[in-house]
């Protein structure tokens, strides 16, 4: 086990710009990627750059204060945002954060602070639901690179007294092995990948004491959008009783949004999954369904994890009273 | 929709020499590899130029009689060709017929003569459970490549009415992208290739009409060891109510071994996760554990299509009556 280093801000402003770690390039290379203008920072989002529900509405936030800092249309800027990503909660609550603002810019710094805040809470009262020398499976990456830091579903995975995680290498686009592995080796966390088919046997033997992921967009109803492959993991925790508990601040709850079937999943270039790096997987002319998130009906998530508290079904009530609490 | 083309035998005896399709360079190029000794075929069985099930049969009895024709020990052949992969029944199946043959090369011609045949009226009796026009979902390759010819779950597939194959692209070595859709391409079949994560949300929005997949050892109470990713899939298969049928011939039926845990379940190296045509998929020193198949229990399969009939549950006798008749 190597020592623990530090992991970079994931996104932040920085004279006049917004510098992210480029997620593209990692875990070969940690660099750093800028964007000065609406577009490059829609490019940078669309393109995964940055990625991660909190780390979306940070950049959602600081794409607006680029047109304020540029005199450019705002609300212009709000719609390219939100069209990068539409699955994504955070983005649009982002955006239309810094939108409302008298200040855009010290909004969106704001924003980014209080994701740090929120996602220390998060991680400490999730941290309170794990057993000691806990054994943790989690899927694609919720943690520090998702976030402006820290991490949700990773922040109570370092909040808690962790001896061991799982992580599904998710694909396509790997953000399990990539990103994950690359955190949690960094923290000094031991961690082992697994193609995401063998997740189901490691929960069927037994091998881990709960599942803990992210989510990218929570309906009033508590039915949980989130990386593709998350609905599987979901299903066969609930055949072996293993709890499943997902991990996001309040922003990622979409009140306005009855249940699961009204979420918009975002499909995404079929070359993410017929190709890696130039080389194709797959013969010349064949099809790719690529979504990239799935559904995971309420009745499967043990508990929903905020900043505000740790809320248990039934949800509807749950999460009004975290997300419009008083 | 291009023509249908040919699939070539995937391994067959010629001139004292054993040619079979060599699986790692496809779908980027149709190419073979020879095996003129028992450690030639073995490399090639353990770096997956040959792979699947009945495949690894055939193998399995022409390793013998490579042993055979150059005079060499038999036994020392059986005992090195079945420690390359020890989760698949056939590969020792094929072995010991070969074995006991007085004509070891006749033998083995034969296993590769009768497999195909095996595979014809298996598929026959497969495609009857089928509906018109089905829409059918698979996970890695059990086609022809998996054969000596024809194929077992892709059997049943270019036996009945299909309209549309959705498969897996089965992680680590890409099975599902690589090669069915490269077989389902060349026989005209309409097929689309989704990240495994996804096949639960195709099962679960009711857009296959069935599962079917084959198997590299079934136990005697009907337990399915197959590639890593197929129980996840029995699981949410069963929670929509989608049939899930096991396609394999009986030679795949291990009537020795009582159930699902007594089944040794073969570790491959940790690159196939971590790496990818030499590029690195996590960062260095991170663990991987590549299991490379798991077991679904015999509740959770619908029936097991062999090629002496359908079995279905109470598996144990009607395993018996199909691979002992009279």
């Amino acid at each position: 086990m190597t020592a623990p280093e530090p992991i970079p801000p994931t996104i932040e402003w920085r004279d006049g710009v917004v510098r992210m770690i480029d997620q593209r390039r990692l875990p070969g290379e940690l660099a750093f990627v800028e964007a000065a203008t609406v577009e490059e920072l829609c490019e940078a989002v669309r393109t995964m750059a940055v990625r991660g529900a909190p780390a979306l509405g940070v950049a959602g936030a600081m794409g607006v204060a680029l047109a304020a800092a540029r005199g450019e249309d705002l609300d212009a800027a709000v719609a390219a945002l939100v069209a990068t990503r539409p699955t994504a909660a955070n983005l649009a609550w982002g955006a239309h954060r810094a939108r409302r603002a008298a200040d855009p810019v010290a909004e969106a710094r704001a924003v980014a602070a209080e994701d740090v805040a929120a996602n220390r809470r998060l991680g400490a009262l999730g941290a309170a639901l794990l057993p000691p020398r806990a054994r943790v499976l989690t899927h694609c990456n919720a943690g520090a690179l998702a976030c402006a830091g820290f991490g949700t579903a990773l922040g109570i995975i370092r909040s808690a007294d962790v001896a061991h995680v799982v992580v599904d290498e998710t694909r396509p686009v790997l953000q399990g092995s990539r990103l994950t592995a690359w955190e949690l080796q960094r923290l000094g966390i031991p961690v082992t990948v697994v193609a995401d088919g063998l997740a189901a046997t490691v929960l069927a033997e037994g091998a881990v004491d709960c599942v803990v992921v992210g989510a990218d967009r929570i309906a009033a109803n508590g039915d949980v959008a989130n990386k593709v492959g998350t609905y599987p993991l979901a299903v066969v925790a609930a055949r072996h009783r293993v709890p499943f508990y997902v991990a996001a601040p309040t922003a990622t709850v979409d009140l306005a949004c009855p249940g699961g079937t009204d979420i918009a999943v975002e499909r995404r270039p079929p070359e993410e999954v017929l190709e890696l790096g130039g080389r194709r997987l797959a013969p010349p002319g064949v099809a790719a369904d690529n979504r990239a998130f799935d559904v995971t009906p309420a009745d499967l998530v043990t508990a929903i994890v905020t900043e505000a508290g740790v809320a248990r079904a039934p949800y509807a009530a749950a999460l009004v009273a975290l997300v419009r609490p008083g």
